[in-house]
């Protein structure tokens, strides 16, 4: 197997239209500035997307769900069932990032790349099993490097297709249980920080659920203190799910297909990436501050600017999908305003 | 006149429709509370709108439009002419707000209650004029009591209008040259704080601006003292729009119609409305925290929780326009998300 890929180089988003961009965003019947986050956002767009009229109509969601031997150890409110159990409420709609793809007549790309409670073929679902699950990493390493590279690869596949798609923005998620102690691993080994400033809540633990987890968390990486690349970390303390996520956002950079980073989970993977390939950093927009307690130190870390901040903590890249809006609307603006000389506006 | 409607009752929130949606949202596949806001969001609507499947698909942007004699103080960076010239541009689709509206599937109500550049009769504009401006009220009352009497009800008449295409959301919003100078002014007179708390840069003056506008505002609060109850405030201080806007809330509350505020000036006059008629609080929602220098004093004044912060400060209704796509996603959740029983999902 080969890594080699990842160090590819990734599109160059565009200066000069973003400079152009700049400039027309000086010329909309509004005062200057007055748009905020909007206008950066459409400005970033235009040099992305390498357009003057920047769109995110047609946008890619790809969910990727796994288990985590992790799991073993306790550290979710939720039983393990539950990761198969919601691969077929994605992809039968119940879901909330079904609904939301639905409202925003987004295309929905559901990936199993292996659960211990196996859904079986599902009609929508991309097969891709890797292992009913990692190993827990507690006791050595949660993939071998072929597991690495298939699961990266995972992620390139969703992309390729997503470019196939003629997509204008890729969102990825996550599903699988236990996947924020993976996650909280992942992100302090990638910031050599303590565990503690990284666990959370997940999907519903108590104070004395965290310190468990935190516990639980310095034993593995104590296991793992001489995996020092962020590939091996990755490999080390990841799952599935997170591994593919980090496939398909330097593949996604390196097509020129911006990029919109969820929550925890997707940023601890974003963080990863950009260890990887640091070209991709420009290709991300963030488009929450979850409530778990270590996205806020993650995202410092990609001094990240998310879009919202509404409380959420469900993972599945609900919290992209909802931001969605925000960018089109930014564009629409951006592209349908009238100039001061075109309304006949006086400026100041 | 008689402005005795304003004491009229609002509407009741629906408390066990508020019970039974909050009973419902933790039925859906999620963890509890994960859905943060959008939870919160959701069960407002059902009570408020009285159903079990909240929705604002018909959402109604009411945009007021007036100058005022106190711009002749030079406290704006923009010339009065602009007001004028902005209701032309609101009408014939080129401002910020004409493309939200027209992004959103909204109705866009324009309404002129008197420019000094008055651009006469144009398509899709409601002429309801009361004076080419209101007085300078650093010289003397802002509006007669016949001029704040018909400019409550312009307001009123926007939300019969609201009422009668069943819209499901109303949104109000304000153009006037000078106008954060009023807001200010009535912020500081119904906060009884100091005009440097509540004065900002408005379309775009320096500190040296801000600090004239300062003064300005000194003067006319020492011209007004006497005025010590919210209407008699508003009458001094206000302008037509604002006036309309506190007419509007009052109205909409009365009728039943939940509204979205957007910035400053739409807060100020909710902060007017609700000291008028306190029963309207529950029907508020707050779109967003605006870059505004004295918005979120009068955020905090209404203990607003506003849905985003992107550092808009552009006025006409385009916060709260751009706030809308998360309250229909927060509906669509709500309504659309299997439980865990439908799904076949374990629960914790």
């Amino acid at each position: 197997m080969s890594f080699d890929w990842l160090s590819s180089p990734c599109a160059q988003p565009d200066a000069e239209l973003a400079e152009s961009a700049r400039a027309h965003q000086l010329q909309l019947t509004k005062p200057p500035g007055s748009l905020g986050t909007l206008e950066a956002v459409a400005i970033q767009l235009a040099s992305l997307q390498r357009t003057a009229a920047p769109a995110v109509d047609r946008v890619w969601i790809s969910v990727f769900a796994a288990d985590h031997g992790v799991a073993e150890e306790g550290v979710s409110a939720f039983p393990q069932v539950v990761t198969g159990e919601m691969v077929r409420n994605f992809a039968t709609g119940g879901a909330a990032i079904s609904v939301l793809a639905r409202s925003l007549d987004a295309k929905l790309d559901v990936v199993n790349l292996g659960t211990v409670n196996d859904p079986g073929d599902i009609p929508g679902v991309r097969r891709a099993i890797i292992a009913a699950s990692t190993a827990n990493f507690c006791h050595g390493p949660a993939m071998t490097e072929a597991q690495l590279d298939a699961a990266l690869d995972v992620g390139a596949e969703s992309v390729r297709a997503a470019r196939k798609s003629e997509a204008q923005l890729f969102i990825g998620g996550e599903m699988g249980i236990a996947n924020t102690t993976s996650a909280a691993a992942l992100a302090s080994a990638l910031l050599d920080e303590p565990p503690s400033c990284l666990a959370g809540a997940g999907t519903g633990l108590n104070a004395a659920g965290i310190q468990h987890k935190v516990s639980v968390l310095e034993r593995a990486l104590a296991q793992h203190v001489t995996a020092k690349t962020a590939l091996e970390q990755l490999r080390c303390l990841g799952g599935f799910e997170i591994a593919a996520l980090v496939g398909a956002y330097v593949a996604a950079a390196q097509a020129g297909i911006p990029v919109l980073v969820d929550g925890f989970i997707t940023t601890t993977a974003a963080l990863a990436a950009v260890s990887i390939q640091p070209q991709l950093r420009p290709w991300l927009l963030f488009a929450h501050r979850s409530k778990e307690h270590g996205h806020v130190r993650v995202l410092m870390a990609l001094e990240a600017e998310p879009l919202i901040d509404l409380g959420l903590r469900l993972g599945e890249a609900s919290g992209a999908a909802t931001a969605v809006p925000l960018l089109r609307l930014a564009c629409a603006l951006h592209n349908g305003m009238a100039t001061f000389e075109q309304a006949g506006v006086s400026t100041a």
